[in-house]
């Protein structure tokens, strides 16, 4: 039994996380945070967690964490957790960071697209992509201090392309991302964007071309593949709860087939639980409430065309949380997630 | 063609008032106003207006409202409106308020369920009603220097019991007032009881037996029939952008049967262009963007079941207002609501 | 491991029932059943269940099913399941049947409102009710051949009028059950009424005072209290996927308080893992894709107000279909529903 | 005033048509047809209009019709449309024709596309092509017999794309368009896929690269540009009734701002009452039950970005079928569309 704590409780990942860590057979949650200093019972914050955990959620410091706790779940605010996980893992606690503090390797990528300076740059670079589904990740988080939990949007599109750019199917340049995500991933802080009547009956479209996952995906998908990536991306917000779906458009190396792109994606996902290669158009309700991401390809019009479908608060944020969280312990990284 | 203003047009029943006001041939605007200071074009904050009007929101004061305009739509806060009104008045404008701070008789009822003193009681019990179908009250609202337009709840709630009340087919006290509102009547501020993923996917009660609209309900109904009528409210919170369903129970006075019923509530809005008597159990969809209200009737269980629907932003608020609007002006109450 | 298979597949309350032996870890899946004579694998069916079942749904007779598997859960329509059922108890095979023909004590009633003559008319006295959380139920349903599983409608409002009904606290007459459910109740066959643009962005009563859920409810629960419980019934449709509340109105026999009615409820379910007595109002999003019922209380308008929340396909279906499984194997009833 | 009669009076588009006709000042709706043979009232196919039309949908021949009315809004499926289509102009009728039958020119292009011959290939070539903004067409419009109402992804696309490409700014092949459309496009035909739970809460692609909209797109645009042009054409089901989103990705054949972009579109649309050229990403929320298309452009990632809004069902069928027959009799194209 591994005792575990969750810094940042009040949001939509920490809730789903806490459901997952609620039925999970090898954790006990020992503590939870806010910045809230009346210490609300977890059951008033998520009315959903009632009878799941008799805990409060108090002001604590990083410290006072990582007394109690092994393992630290980060779900704060990016820029909050680069002040929070020096001092976490300085306190002994391995810790998985749900912000984007950690995601990238360059210091100045991070001022450019989040607008602050890193204060923990030098961390940045000796930090674990927790993408498990990725060749040579699994060992490497299974040893890691500290890994750096993907973007949902990310870790969506790369594990549509991955497979056809490491096969050298695909150019590495020009690949346009239409991605499309539920509303849970604008968070939980109100804000006139995120109302009920301003999402409902609405699409639209978002920080096209300056979205902060973009250079995460072509971060991540040059170091996996060995090549020079680098995607358009568009994001739009779909009125629905939970899922994205990522439409890429890419231009072939050669003569490619649906079958032959099908068939590299298996080739690369054998033995990857939570990845399903399937032959019909995968749609997030097939995904949602589930640690999957479903993949697809087909070929049209000179493109060849991926489709990744994933649930963003679980195989895009606290499901593969936990999946490393498992890695971690040495354990299946399937427990508590089917 | 009469100028006319908007008190407060950042909201939603604005929005609605405004889209009216577009295609209303016998009116133009003049003025719109907004807290903000830096005179935001009114297509910034409801892209929705594109092209429909050049006019910014202004940091007016009453006074100079009512000289851009004869008639005046308050459409601010309760608390607010009682503020501005006076001034408006004072300064020769007609006024349709949209808030609650007209709607009672008794400052202190009003103080009572709005927590507040009511800094101009004495115009209370001048002041006309708006709800044109109710008998004597297009007469009145034709005079009015000040009209209080109803609460959503308190019209829907209203026009499926009052004719069942005026015929003396139903007790006055016990009935049940079950209603269940779409989400745009919890205003366009953010909070997070009124995020996307709060709402969607979810429906539940809340201030039950303790929402304003009940002693409006109440001390409406008891004038408008002449007898001492006390509901029991309980609004719902449904996942959808706009409507009123409001599911009523009472206690018959005597035998009943549905074609009675439905023939009594016929005859009452004999000529009254924006109810619709039906057959078929009313949905909201039918009376979405519409300015109708539909009720029927059942009987079941040893009561009589009124059923009524409206469109919460427009028979059940901006609807409403340029319905008075137009009798105000002596014009055809339908103008452009159609 | 127990052998269970599912008749009739195609439907959600099949779909969420395999999602949930999925992850049971004291069963296995050995026969699903479809009239489509193709034998469609079940992924091709639900999609969403890629990987985690390696089966086909086949055009078997009962005796073959029951062949395959020790317990049977029944997945058909009202009418079609009292033509298998007595086929496979004959068998061997125990039975969950989550259709309404073994609901009813009476063929008469059966008949009135399923406008059906019943078949198998002498077992409807000896079937076992599948409610657990109901004095005496649980006992029953570990040695049922047969079970009853509740309708979803049902489930809910008794559970949150049980209580208070056999403490005495409220009448048995004269209750109204305002109830409000998902839109997966109406099933999976396409009709006008469930399209996606007849639902969304509408609500409407429907039935009133006809449903068939409406003797069931009077039935089981004077049976449970020993009172002749007699209830109004108004189901209304709500323009979300799942979840069921009911807001019931009941008249107090003396005087009552929100204290003394939440602490009577919760002594009657002291040990019943899957009721929340609450204080907050419940809300269907806090038991989505769970198998709790949030269940609360209030007194207004010279009325107790009795509220309950649940997931219709879950603790109104499938989840409580499960929870009587684990009884009738002797297991803990939470077993797969956490 | 004219007399105008609708054929095929139960789908969405003639309900939102009749919507439109009840409050168009210069036109009287005569007849309206259904397979139905029990000439159900309008009403009662859709409860929506009670009140605006005392007319039922009978089952009449194309000749009975033509003979109560000057123009006919064909409303049939594609494949009927051609059947009804030559029996109305011989009788003398001008036709507004929604379906499909008559938006190509190339009767072996449709047969491939619709898997059907065409029976009337030889009107194929004169017909008209109703998309009002693009440019010779409103003075062919005013004296067509026949107009061929665009398809709703068909318009969205074109109009984000027509002024680009006439200004030669973007390359005429490798154009990809991403759209994405609410549920009522579907049409009101009970089937499995456009169900409410299967719709609702989910995200997915369909007929990727084989969607009939995409040789009315290449074909349309090439004869309003006088360019070869060539698009991907990927379509998406959005849980919501309505709306379009385009995202369209083109390669820039020079230099381009967005400043640049956004001024060719504003002088190409130059006196269009229904085109807004706006700088803000368009919502389908903004144009939403009106007749309005919004568009925008961005440059990134080396490409061109176009982005189009329209309600698929009025600026995608009803509403531009109204503006045709405005500029058929005469009169101004947006006569009962503000």
């Amino acid at each position: 039994m591994t005792d575990v704590a969750v810094l940042g409780s009040t949001g939509y990942t920490a809730l789903e996380l806490l459901k997952i860590l609620a039925r999970h057979p090898g954790v006990r949650v020992t503590a939870l945070t806010t910045r809230q200093t009346d210490r609300p019972h977890i059951a008033s914050i998520h009315p959903s967690l009632t009878g799941l955990f008799d805990l409060c959620a108090e002001d604590l410091s990083p410290a006072e964490v990582a007394a109690r706790a092994e393992v630290v779940f980060c779900c704060l605010p990016h820029g909050t957790s680069m002040a929070a996980v020096p001092e976490l893992l300085a306190a002994g606690a391995r810790v998985v960071d749900l912000s984007a503090d950690y995601r990238l390797d360059d210091p100045a990528v991070y001022a450019e697209w989040y607008g602050l300076e890193h204060t923990d740059a030098a961390r940045m670079t000796e930090t674990v992509y927790g993408l498990p589904e990725l060749s040579g990740l699994p060992e490497k988080i299974a040893d890691a201090k500290l890994v750096a939990n993907p973007g949902c949007y990310t870790s969506t599109s790369i594990l549509g392309l991955a497979p056809l750019l490491e096969a050298g199917l695909i150019e590495p340049g020009g690949i346009v991302v239409d991605a499309k995500s539920g509303t849970s991933g604008a968070g939980r802080s109100p804000k006139l964007g995120t109302l009920y009547c301003e999402v409902n009956e609405s699409f639209s479209a978002y920080a096209v071309g300056t979205h902060r996952h973009q250079p995460e995906i072509d971060e991540v998908l040059s170091k996996a593949t060995g090549r020079d990536v680098s995607v358009l991306f568009t994001p739009h917000l779909v009125p629905m709860d939970r899922g994205i779906l990522c439409t890429m458009y890419a231009n072939p190396t050669g003569d490619v087939t649906v079958e032959g792109l099908i068939e590299t994606a298996q080739t690369y996902y054998k033995g990857k639980h939570f990845v399903r290669v399937v032959e019909h158009l995968p749609a997030t309700k097939h995904v949602a409430h589930t640690n999957y991401c479903d993949v697809t390809y087909r070929v049209a019009g000179g493109k060849v065309i991926a489709l990744s479908a994933t649930d963003n608060l679980l195989k895009g944020a606290s499901g593969v949380a936990v999946q490393n969280l498992n890695l971690m312990l040495g354990a299946d990284e399937a427990v508590g997630l089917l």
